[in-house]
Formats: structure tokens, C-alpha cells, sequence
């Protein structure tokens, strides 16, 4: 039985669930559209080395959870653990960059990091995102965090407050690493062997790392909030200045620092804020790369952007109550009580359903019991009744099970009469 | 930058490509719906063996196309090549069997075939598909086959033209393979080293070889029809009689087998029928499988379901000019002419955005110049303009790029006043 079942940290949508993460989906792309953002949709795999450089070599991501393997011509490809690298990809492939003014897209899809499950959390999951290329202004940093804001709106999540940090230009990065590689040298030999590597290739690494987390080197380390440049520091106040005047509540949290390399400047998530077990849950979140496209091709192309995790967004949904209209609702059930009847049932379905109408039909049965179950369970608000009699006179018995009333239709007068009744 | 190039056989959807796309699952879904079709989704990747023991072990998929690596788990897993198998494993896991009545699913998404990438084919690939489980009569094929001509027909795509031909139940397939066994015997040594093997493997695979596809024994041997039982003929003939009494154009190939091992019965394909380059183009088929199930769990349940390929149906669409609607629209152009203007046109956007229209501004310039580029670039309804003047006011400019007319309205109204001129 073991080979068929689903592999550990996936999932099967169906009903309900996958109506929940089209509404989310259709949701959030309907507000990105507002905005000016147009759709792209990248493969599910990409060379390894999309990731491994963008993401970064020594973040968790492309250290211990990418799905990495060659295909039959050799290629090392990599199912994408995440959409910023990948839209990077095709920006610069398609040489968007090109393009006068700026190249905005959102995305959705699936994405994989081979993680341990746990609640919440799959090897196969799904994301939300949107990617803005072209502009440097701060003004567009607020923008592109207000609609993120918006979607949680839109689907109705309450409580969500924005944390927003700065993790500084390439220079004030620069300033930080150096620091923290000669802050950190005294306490590296108690720290773990990953750590005693990334001092070297990558000292803001330590910060993040889950076995050293409780190092008191690791809790008194400075912030990088310390070490901007007066420009990050300018550019930062600038963003949190527009988001004043736009209403959007935030918290400055200048633990933030975000576990991907690309990162520059503004660094946010969109955090819940409630007295329940939801308090705390990180929806999703993004942040500036002013140098991402530079490191890939040499292009001097600002983005920023951000990514929702859309199995955390439908959980907070089922806790809050956010959800309208999951059901779908079946029209009509269409009865034949003869072999004949059938196919006039299914002239009839045929007409109705072009007509936009959800119905069905029992295929294998001409007693009524059998086909009556079928109404019954599908909770349709027609039933309409075809036998010898009705095909000889071309009326058809429609019964409204929500009015207990039935009525005999012309066959060719059933569609405006369904309406009627609307 | 081989690096960062797509991986050979896939492809970047963006803008109008991406709307394509997602027309064509929108639409099928809708048409899928009316007919109680409920939407699943399953992984990207499962356990290799649901494709190997489903699709078949001697089918050129398995043999040749999957992309099938081992996880850091150790699984052996495969990125799905197709649809049926996957859905018939959620089935399965989630027991849907034991639902009263029929299960009825649609799903769209990438699938993953290492083929030798050509025009209109691609390693990923997109597809729309139906699954049907639970019954057994020949309604349901011809209604399935219906529900699928219905998606055609609302996608704007002319002269489809069903192909249909049943391969027959078990005992046919057995009857007939033993008879191809001895058949193909003396011509075996003239044949390919595959063929060789088929013969006792799977004698019917050698009627899909790609290599032997010329020889002459392939050419003469007798069709499955001719080794069809009793059942299978007045299946297969109750099927066509459903077809004729629903006016669906079909046309009887005996030829048509479809290359996967799961088929029982009835197999079809839409088939385009013109006077040009389109004429052959297969959009897309499938066809009843009475056994899968059961050879995978031994509940006898049967199934029946298509997938269509969408970049095929792309292509044709685009042939036949059948598009409707592709490009997006931006309603308005928001200028601010100093750095204060700048928020109160982010305000009056976001509150725009908020009621649904799409709204773009230009966030680095306060310059007219780059502001009207961007509005002329983005080819908007409404240009707004703020400067100094409109913000103490609060009458702000609107210009109506169609009528060329110009009008200072107070800016709590510009929503009404945009609606009303609709």
C-alpha cells in the first residue's frame, strides 16, 4: 500500500480544500492586478545554480532543503524552493530590462524544500508572490507592502500587523559582516561546526542558526540597524514616513533580518496580532534587492517583492471564520425512468449546463430510489422528472425542493422558468 | 549565463501568454463544473511506482520520458507525467470509494515528460483533465466525451472532430494480445530490440513502436476490434448510439489505441479537422479504464477521463483567432508634481484600488514628463494629476484620454465621477 500513498510532506486539494486555495489565489491576484501587476508563470524546475547563487550558498535553503537532482541529459535542476530567483531568471532571459518603466508580476504556485513536516508546514507547499523591477524610490517599497496589506483585507484576515526592518545597503552590510566576524572570533569554538565555517563565508549566517539560537554571543550580537549607512538610514525613514501617511500599522523589528541573501534595505513580514494561538504567525513577507539582477548579469535593476505561504494564510482563515461560498451548488438532478428517458435527460442536462447550469444524473439507473439518493445527496434545488409520459407530451415534471412545489414545463421553457424562480 | 537560462523544454508564461493559459483552465473548469466536476489538486511528484505499475511498464512514458530521482529520503519519486494515475492514487488514499454515488474530479496543472523537445512540445507541459469514478454505463462515456466537445466549444475552437474506437474489455485484450504474440513471431528477428522484448512482455506495445512503425507486420495485423467480446460490442455500440442521439461528430478509428496500459473500452480523441496546417492536430483524449483501480486495490470501481494539452490548444486558438479579451486594462494614471503630491496620489490610488480599478503611478519622478510616458506606456483611461494647487483645494485634475476632456473634481468623488462616465 506504501507505493500508493502520497510522498511525506505533500498534499492532496480537493473539494473544498481546493477551493480554498483558489479563493486565495484568485483573491490575491484580483488586488495585485489593481495594482498594475500582470501574472508569470516559471517552470517548476530551474538550474540548480538559480538558486544556489541568488538564494544564497550558505542559507538553509540551498545548504540542507533543496530537491536537486540531473535529469536524463545530465543537467543539475532544482525544483524551485522559492519564486524570486526564478522570476529574477526570466526577467533577465526575457530581457525585461529592456522594457521602458517598470516590470511588475505576480505569481502562484507550488514550491518545495525538503523540511521536516510538521503542522502547517509541507515539502510541497504553495506561495503567493509578487515582484516589482525598475524603480528605487522608497515610495515604491510602501506601495508594494500596502498591497500585500490589501490581500489580507480582501480575504478578510484580521489582525495582521506589518513588522518592517532595514538590513541596509550593500555598504552597511558590509560594515556588519566585518564587525561580526571579529565580534564573533572569541565565542566560534563554541559554537557549531556550521557556524565555524560561516565565519568566514558568511558571518551574518551565525545570526540564523537553529542549533547555536540559545549562544549568548547570538543574543547580545548588535543589530544591523547599527551599522547603516546614512543612506540606508535616510531611505529607511522614508518608507516608514509613507507608511505613516498611509495608515498601515507597523512594528519596527530590528531582530528581522530574513533568511535569504538578495535581501538589501527594506526587509518586512506580515505577522498576526491576536490573544489566540494565532498570535505571532508569520502570513508571509518579502523585502528590496537592489542587487540581485546586478549579481546575475550586471544589470543596475532595483526589485523588491514578496511571497505568502497560502497553506498558513487558509489555516488562519478556518480559525478566523474568514470563508464565503466554499460549497458549490448543484442546479438541477435530471430523473429517466426508461432507457429512452435517459437520452432525453441528457439532451436536457446538455442544454442546461451550456446554459450554465450545474447538473446531474444518475447514469446507470432508471428507478426512481437510486436517482432520488443522487438528489438527496447532492442537495440540488431542482428535480426534474422525464418517463414515457413526459416525452410524449414534451412536459417534463420540475420539482423545487426548497418550496416543496412541482410543476409540469415544457421542455424547451425549463431554463427561463429555473430563472424565473432566481 | 547558461546558468541562467530556463531549462530546455520548459517555458516562461507572462502578460498575455500567462492570460492564455489561465483562460483556457478557466474556461474548461466552468464548462467541467456544470457537469458536477469538483476540482483536485494533486502533488507535483509521487511515489514512482504509481506511474510504473499504472501507466505501464513497457509505455515509452515509463520507459523513456519520466523524471524520476531519488529524494534526501531515499524515495524514489517522479515528477508526474500525467494526470490519471496521480488523481487515481488520491482516490485511493482518501478512500473515495466508499462515497455513495460517483466521484467526479477535474484538475490542470504541469506535467513532466523528458521527450526530444520540437515546436508545440515540451518536457513541461500543461494539461486539463477529468476523472470520473463509479459507474459503468455507457451514458457516462458519451456524457464525458460531450462534457469535453462542450469545453471546445466554449473555448471558440472550430472543427473538432471526435475520433472514437474501443479496445475492448480484459478478455478482449487477452484474446487479442495472444493472438498478437503468435502473430508477430516469425517476423520478430526483423525487429527492433525492444519489440523483441515486448513479445512476451506486452505484444500490444509493438503496435506503437516508433521505431518499427514502417515494418510490414505492424502495417497488416489485424485491429482490436476484431477480438472484441460480446460485452465489449454492445458497449461500444450503446456508446455510439449515445453519441448519435447528442449530435456529437464522431468518426470510428480503429487505429486508435492511446499509448497508456490502463485503457479498458472506450478510447477517444479530439481530433482537428480543417483545410489547413491545424488539419490532424490531436487536442487532447483519453478513454475508460474498468481495472485500474481494482489492479491497484482491489475494489472494483471504474473509471473513465480525458486531459486535454493546452499549449496544443493554445496554438490553435491562436490559429484561429479565437482569443477574446487577452490584454489587461489600466484604468488610470495617478501624477503627483511634488514629493507631498506623491502621498496623496498613493492615497487616492490605494482607495481607487480598493474599489477595483487598476491604478498605476510613477513612483521615482515628479516631472510631467516620465508621469505622461508612463500614462501614454500604459495606454490608460484617466490621467490624475496633483500638484500644490489641487491638494489645497482639493479638486484634483482628470483627464479623459478618449474624449480628450478635462475636469477638476473634488477627490472623494473621482470614483463616482469615473463610474458614472462608464
Amino acid at each position: 500500500m506504501g507505493q500508493y500513498q502520497k510522498i511525506k510532506g505533500t498534499q492532496d486539494f480537493y473539494g473544498v480544500t481546493a477551493n480554498k486555495l483558489r479563493t486565495i489565489e484568485m483573491v490575491s491576484s484580483k488586488v495585485a492586478k489593481t495594482y498594475g501587476f500582470k501574472e508569470i508563470i516559471t517552470p517548476i524546475f530551474e538550474n540548480s545554480n538559480v538558486f544556489i547563487k541568488n538564494v544564497g550558498e550558505e542559507s538553509d535553503v540551498v545548504k540542507k532543503e533543496m530537491y536537486t537532482f540531473k535529469d536524463k541529459g545530465g543537467r543539475s535542476i532544482t525544483l524551485r524552493p522559492e519564486g524570486t530567483a526564478a522570476v529574477a531568471r526570466s526577467f533577465i532571459e526575457n530581457k525585461m530590462y529592456a522594457n521602458p518603466g517598470m516590470t511588475k508580476y505576480y505569481y502562484y504556485g507550488p514550491m518545495f524544500r525538503y523540511e521536516r513536516p510538521q503542522t502547517g508546514r509541507y515539502r510541497e507547499f504553495n506561495q503567493f508572490g509578487v515582484e516589482a523591477y525598475g524603480s528605487d524610490s522608497p515610495l515604491l517599497d510602501s506601495d508594494i507592502i500596502l498591497s500585500g496589506y490589501n490581500i489580507f483585507k480582501s480575504l478578510g484576515i484580521k489582525n495582521v500587523v506589518l513588522h518592517i526592518n532595514s538590513i541596509g545597503d550593500a555598504a552597511s552590510r558590509l560594515n556588519y559582516s566585518s564587525f561580526l566576524q571579529t565580534y564573533f572570533k572569541e565565542y566560534i569554538d563554541s559554537m557549531c561546526i556550521d557556524c565555524q565555517r560561516r565565519l568566514t563565508t558568511n558571518p551574518m549566517r551565525i545570526l540564523d542558526c537553529k542549533v547555536d539560537k540559545e549562544n549568548i554571543a547570538i543574543k547580545n550580537a548588535p543589530n544591523i540597524t547599527d551599522f547603516l549607512t546614512n543612506e540606508s538610514k535616510e531611505y529607511f525613514s522614508n518608507v516608514l514616513k509613507t507608511l505613516d501617511a498611509l495608515e498601515i500599522p507597523y512594528i519596527v523589528d530590528t531582530r528581522l533580518v530574513r533568511g535569504l541573501d538578495y535581501y538589501t534595505d527594506t526587509v518586512f513580514e506580515f505577522v498576526i496580532n491576536s490573544n489566540d494561538e494565532l498570535n505571532g504567525l508569520a502570513l508571509g513577507g518579502g523585502g528590496k534587492y537592489a542587487n540581485l539582477i546586478n549579481s546575475m548579469v550586471g544589470k543596475n535593476v532595483s526589485g523588491i517583492g514578496y511571497a505568502f505561504g497560502l497553506e498558513r494564510i487558509s489555516a488562519v482563515m478556518d480559525k478566523q471564520n474568514a470563508w464565503k461560498d466554499l460549497e458549490t451548488i448543484t442546479d438541477c438532478v435530471i430523473l429517466g425512468l426508461d432507457d429512452e428517458s435517459k437520452i432525453s435527460a441528457m439532451l436536457l442536462s446538455n442544454e442546461l449546463r451550456c446554459k450554465g447550469l450545474t447538473v446531474e444524473m444518475d447514469y446507470a439507473s432508471t428507478k426512481l430510489k437510486p436517482q432520488f439518493k443522487l438528489a438527496e445527496r447532492v442537495n440540488c434545488k431542482y428535480i426534474i422528472i422525464i418517463g414515457e409520459e413526459e416525452r410524449k407530451t414534451g412536459l417534463y415534471m420540475v420539482k423545487n425542493t426548497v418550496t416543496k412545489t412541482q410543476k409540469k414545463i415544457s421542455k424547451d421553457k425549463i431554463y427561463e422558468y429555473i430563472e424565473e424562480e432566481k
